[in-house]
């Protein structure tokens, strides 16, 4: 489990700032040159362009530069992989909880009769 | 935007770790003791508790100890949480590739007379 995990690493360490996030969310909507992308931010450019480099090593952003600006898009298959490792997770303890639903159920069903008589053999011997 | 994301902060940052991916995939399986959980892993059981710890912060993982043993749980708010940003993100991404394909079809539709004139322009001049 603990291989082909670098990848993750990267993508869930990206995400761990708002600022990287904020930066996810507005490439969603579309492309963006780097400036466009610094302007709404409380922050230097230099600052939001270290922020580019890591969602860019993460693979989550890839950016290309024509002339004197670079353009960044959103790169969908990180963002995926991500996705797929939580829902993988997400559907191992829902059915976990659909089994004990199972076996709550199987066991109430064979000690009905317990609510038939109740509290009689407590107390008794 | 950038408020509101602590919890996210530390969720993504939690799962940024290989070994706290693989206690978090052990317990959807169901609860374990942490020394249950630190038996597989090539690390001290103080290194274990370190990352449960951090697991805990993230509201990724409850635990309680009863006697001499602590019980560890998942707790799937937090991950519903970060599945729940990622799925807003691709939403987002997707809608606006309908609305690009869209966009596209119009434009070709327009110019669908080019197809029925193949490589007939090409080199008559």
């Amino acid at each position: 489990m603990l291989n082909h995990e670098v990848p993750l690493d990267r993508v869930f360490h990206a995400l761990a700032d708002p600022t990287r996030r904020t930066l996810v969310e507005r490439l969603t909507r579309g492309p963006a040159s780097v400036s466009e992308l610094a302007k709404p931010l409380p922050m230097s450019l230099p600052a939001v362009v270290q922020h580019l480099q890591v969602l860019e090593a993460a693979g989550l952003v890839r950016s290309e530069k024509v002339g004197r600006v670079r353009t960044c898009r959103i790169e969908p298959s990180a963002l995926r992989a991500a996705e797929g490792w939580i829902v993988a997770q997400r559907t191992t303890w829902e059915s976990r909880l659909d089994r004990l639903g199972d076996f709550l159920d199987e066991g109430s069903a064979g000690s009905t009769s317990n609510s038939t008589t109740p509290a009689h053999t407590e107390g008794e011997s």
